[in-house]
């Protein structure tokens, strides 16, 4: 096997070329998209409208999805597709997911999966061969059976609600193909708390802690061994831009996990808040690193905001992303600066 | 929209006609699928041994399956394909996986989708619409935008980690489309207790309870209104064979819910800890009922066990796979027989 860069390096220096740790959500939706790629896509495919067939959808998402990635490549270090935009309109869906892939790291992107994958071990591993390791061949009887990459993603968000047995067969591929995940510990959603905020006793202390705490130390010990020699590991931890509260609590669990912050604007998240999700040490390697933060529905969509739409063109879309973009990482610069600043 | 049948109706009839709560996973492995089968496909796809396209898998992945199905259609009341063997495969594979569900349904079985999707509300929503409801379409400006079926699955596994945000879409679906969900509670692998036995502190009433049985409790309350006439719920709850002692309890807390009960031989599971896993009630429709039993790899690769394979030709293999579906048949009509003399 040849030596993969660590994932956690890989992205640590991805942001720090962009000077930027703001990535962007594909999260394509017919429903949202600019007319004109609707109208593009229902020409090219005459059938589409009427057919079971996706094909016309999924040129369409995947069009919007270039124009984006075009806009923003040079601002981001990665971008973040969530997959059920594209499997809803199934294999076609799939090709445009796929392609999409291809297209974002030939702009040089680190590509994170938000697949939130997850299941008993055996399965756990079929799902991260499919998405970030080897899938097996057919073979003739006596040969023997090659593996190649399939999606073969950077990385992938994966629901670890199973425990251990769901979580390390993604590890494992983490080490084998310098991949990463990020596993669920704080989601961004409103009704995150009722399980995750749940008190868990502690029967040999008796003491009481949040099941995300609880949780925070599962990926902790399962990022063991994945050590990148920026300072950081290849699991990392799903930590809502929404609880900028627990954030500094898990941190302090979690120093050495990316954090991948999901939920800045739409659903609430304010830059302000990030600097809690960020490492204050006296390590200058994790000082002030340690947290990606993204936004999707804000960047993709930023077009449809009546400032934008009343003065520019539909076709100009992607612009209004590129926009939305650097504001995204001059807001966060900012933030960082300002609690640099006043704080630390 | 037309009225569709309660999914928990529908199974329950389908467990009743069948006279079975055993059900078939359906995990296709190119590793472990019969010499022959791996031949044909590649025959087929010349190309498919060292392209990076996967026809020739997902071609036997199918041919697989179709011989299985044909096997035990008359035998159990459903299947259920876990969809991570398939989409490992990308777009080829999810043709698989569609073909597999529309073949299911051809031969009148019931389709559960072994899935495990969860995400925050705005995801969520994506999911269901593609798994169990429908997909919005592109369309012209002006038009009205159309919406269809797209994998169209009876039921759906949910990883209920994120919330009632996260269950809410598919449990409207449900009752939108006749559509089932089965939320993991207690899943079925070793490491399940890790996260899912905590003991979880009540703040009001300072009473402890597992975090499995606080899933329950909101898995009953998700699945208010979901009622079938036959005395259950389209909501259900995951509840893994491998832990009976568990079951009783849980059974309690969700006396309409149907539970899916995976694990059984391979993982460990037994039929005799079945009858904990069904109702005891003086109300004759949910007594003795209320659950289905999944084994996956012991029947699709029933035909690899010496046993069968040292008398056989490899072309019969789905002759062994319905030798077993009819032995868990057996087993569990014999469980539940002795539980109803014993301790009933």
């Amino acid at each position: 096997m040849t030596m993969q860069v660590n994932f956690a390096d890989r992205l640590l220096r991805a942001i720090d070329e962009k000077e930027n740790l703001g990535i962007v959500g594909l999260d394509p939706d017919v429903r949202y998209i600019p007319q004109f790629i609707e109208d593009m896509a229902l020409d090219k495919f005459h059938d589409g409208r009427y057919g079971n067939q996706f094909a016309a959808e999924a040129y369409a998402l995947l069009e919007f999805n270039k124009r984006i990635i075009d806009a923003v490549a040079d601002i981001v270090p990665a971008v973040k597709p969530q997959i059920a935009f594209y499997e809803i309109y199934k294999s076609e869906g799939i090709v445009a997911f796929d392609e999409t892939i291809k297209y974002a790291r030939s702009k040089g992107l680190i590509v994170i999966e938000d697949g939130k994958r997850n299941d008993i071990g055996n399965t756990a591993e079929k799902y991260s061969a499919g998405h970030l390791g080897r899938v097996p061949l057919l073979c003739r009887k006596g040969e023997s059976r090659l593996e190649v990459p399939s999606f073969d993603l950077d990385g992938l968000t994966v629901n670890v609600f199973l425990g251990s047995d769901c979580a390390m067969p993604f590890v494992t591929d983490c080490l084998h193909y310098g991949k990463g995940i990020f596993c669920l510990d704080k989601t961004s959603n409103p009704s995150a708390g009722e399980l995750q905020d749940l008190l868990v006793l502690d029967e040999e202390s008796q003491t009481k802690t949040k099941l995300s705490e609880r949780v925070a130390h599962l990926i902790n010990k399962w990022g063991e061994g994945t050590d990148g020699i920026e300072g950081y590991r290849s699991v990392g931890a799903v930590v809502g831009a929404t609880y900028a509260g627990d954030a500094t609590n898990l941190r302090t669990i979690m120093p050495n996990n990316i954090f991948l912050v999901p939920g800045l604007y739409t659903q609430g998240g304010q830059p302000e808040d990030i600097p809690n999700f960020v490492n204050k040490s006296t390590d200058s390697r994790i000082h002030g690193r340690g947290a990606i933060v993204n936004s999707s529905r804000e960047i993709i969509y930023a077009y449809r905001k009546p400032e934008w739409s009343l003065k520019h063109d539909e076709e100009e879309f992607a612009e209004a992303s590129r926009e939305k973009a650097i504001k995204m990482k001059k807001d966060l610069t900012a933030a960082l600066r300002n609690a640099q600043k006043s704080r630390w």
